[in-house]
């Protein structure tokens, strides 16, 4: 079933509109082609509902924030929204400062996401309206263990509920919930946190794989998390002498242009709570 | 002939003024750096100007284009000019947004350039004053293919008539025109359409060559050309087992640090219309 | 000894606010990444003096300066020195564009530095309140020569007494200086300088190491340089057929994940003057 999901991502070739920040932007693109799927980086107030409007999708990261660039975030959701396109939230280091914190609310006042994905300090940031973040990485006190994963998974029902999107929290287990049902996945591998950039790359192959899968939203973010999780395991099964976190970058992507449905199938690690 | 060209920039170590997006810039950085030319990167109007009379050309994309930078571009376009410095196009998505247009046309008509150097669907909005670009990528329905490309040889000669510029129009089949004259390259490889930025680096590329080459802009933006596409069938000849489009990426650029003349005059693949 | 200060970095995993150029700053979150330290990029005025806050160390670099971010590293460099966090300065280009050179002697007139760190022609502008670079490599005649060394070192060691901050100045002989004390260092590969970003990624290094050896400044900067150098040399006894400046981009961030407060201790070359 998951499997599916990349299949029609590969098949519909979608655009996707992404405003998002300057440190991982390159990244985010070549994973997007890595999936099928082309990029449109564009942030201007002058233009992000037009670009918007020819795009399948929204991709929305607040990572390098700015005042310029919030008021494009909002223009271009509010389209996204009127024209029936699904939106991604990325609330990169909710709760590391006011300003991200509380345009993170902002948005989710003002736009209907169908995805938010965070870690899980960046989610309970915007649950519970205030929070602490360790910079951009969850904080440890947070963390989502085996043995509290049916309270996270409860928590990210609710959530869900409350904000009508797919919430998607990513750490060493992760939970993509809608208001019923979890997919609780064991795929990735703990060196992906050595990489800046695995959560929005992550979000990057969320918004293509939710818009060409525009009936499955939950089985859609299931899927990209899947795929971005087993993609990283396949990576460091790569790793040779020599080789640190700037070569698994790139055995990341690589190893998302050369994923295959079959090959997801069998990689894909998770259960339905 | 165009193997000259490539020496003259290993030979001349061109400083290079880059207002480009934020996307695919280290990409440009790094390639410049490849064919021996040096990347200044800066896009504020309190510095353009001068940053523009230290370098020996100006290499303007409009990829993130927003207000504060598109001023910065007039600014460094006009002062070029005024030194008598060459200046490079790339009006990456013209026609996707009217910001784009407006900007690519409104720079035409205030800036000489000495290349413009985009996909058909930019060159043809830039020809028409509008027209409808699938995101960054070319149009389907643009596409130059064999059968014809007469016809757009000749719309990118009678383009070139009309700007003063040699035009370059990148594909499948790439056009590089003057008034007169048009070489038609078949270098390549369509994974290039896999990775982010390979258009942003021809375009940072090819104003290396213009300034090394100044007597001979329509050789030079040729060279420019055969070499980022010749780059890219020796680094697909390079792919193993697990390598996708992102070490495909540092292989091209890979492959710009290794060209040498020789090597380029062997690989180089075009004929003159 | 200087080995201990990698060791440090490594145990102590600091958060660095690192307010950057758009070039490099992937590179340089990931280098942070492969150090053990923590990378965080924020530049919003709304935003800078809380991201300040909550991390150990404030890396200032004006690779892309402009008017919004030139107000942020005041507003953050202030609250660092506030809160009695270091702060590094990264002074790119200063002597290329007046806006550059400005910027950077208003900054170290209003924010403490615990360590200045660029090339040879930047710090010389820096210390006689101009001068002339080329673009954002060292100009030719200022470059530091085993001839000229003692000369060099004692201006170092001037600019640092007059400072207060511990002066960093790479090139082919790094030199890093207190009022009192010069290590001159001669790791590093020639070939370094075919790689856009390596100076911007040593600042980073330097923030990293600083704050996480809060005694002993002039060693952790020496020991961050060193880092950086012999990365550069192991990286490029990696290359191989084939390989280039993009390669050696990866293999150099991959060698400083594997470094070791052994390996350091091995291959740091330099001597005290």
């Amino acid at each position: 079933m998951l499997s599916n999901m990349l299949k029609n991502v590969r098949e519909n070739h979608p655009l996707i509109h992404n405003i998002t920040n300057y440190v991982t932007v390159n990244d985010c693109a070549n994973v997007l082609l890595a999936c099928g799927a082309s990029p449109i980086m564009a942030d201007d107030r002058e233009e992000v509902a037009e670009i918007t409007t020819i795009c399948a999708v929204l991709n929305i990261n607040i990572g390098t924030l700015n005042g310029r660039t919030i008021e494009s975030m909002y223009l271009a959701g509010k389209q996204a929204n009127a024209l029936g396109h699904p939106v991604v939230l990325d609330p990169v280091g909710a709760g590391a400062s006011g300003l991200r914190t509380r345009t993170a609310l902002g948005l989710l006042e003002q736009v209907k996401f169908a995805v938010i994905r965070g870690n899980i300090s960046e989610i309970k940031t915007l649950a519970s309206g205030s929070g602490t973040t360790k910079g951009v990485d969850a904080d440890l006190a947070d963390r989502v263990t085996e043995e509290n994963l049916d309270t996270a998974v409860a928590f990210a029902k609710e959530f869900a509920a409350r904000t009508g999107a797919v919430v998607a929290i990513t750490g060493a287990i992760d939970i993509v919930a809608d208001r019923e049902k979890a997919y609780c996945i064991r795929n990735g591998h703990p060196m992906m946190s050595a990489i800046t950039g695995t959560g929005c790359q992550l979000s990057a192959l969320t918004a293509a794989f939710v818009t060409a899968n525009p009936d499955h939203p939950l089985e859609a973010a299931a899927a990209a998390v899947c795929t971005m999780g087993y993609a990283g395991q396949l990576a460091q099964g790569r790793l040779g002498a020599g080789d640190g976190n700037s070569s698994y970058r790139n055995y990341i992507i690589d190893a998302i242009y050369n994923m295959t449905p079959e090959l997801l199938a069998q990689g894909a690690d998770y259960e339905v709570r």
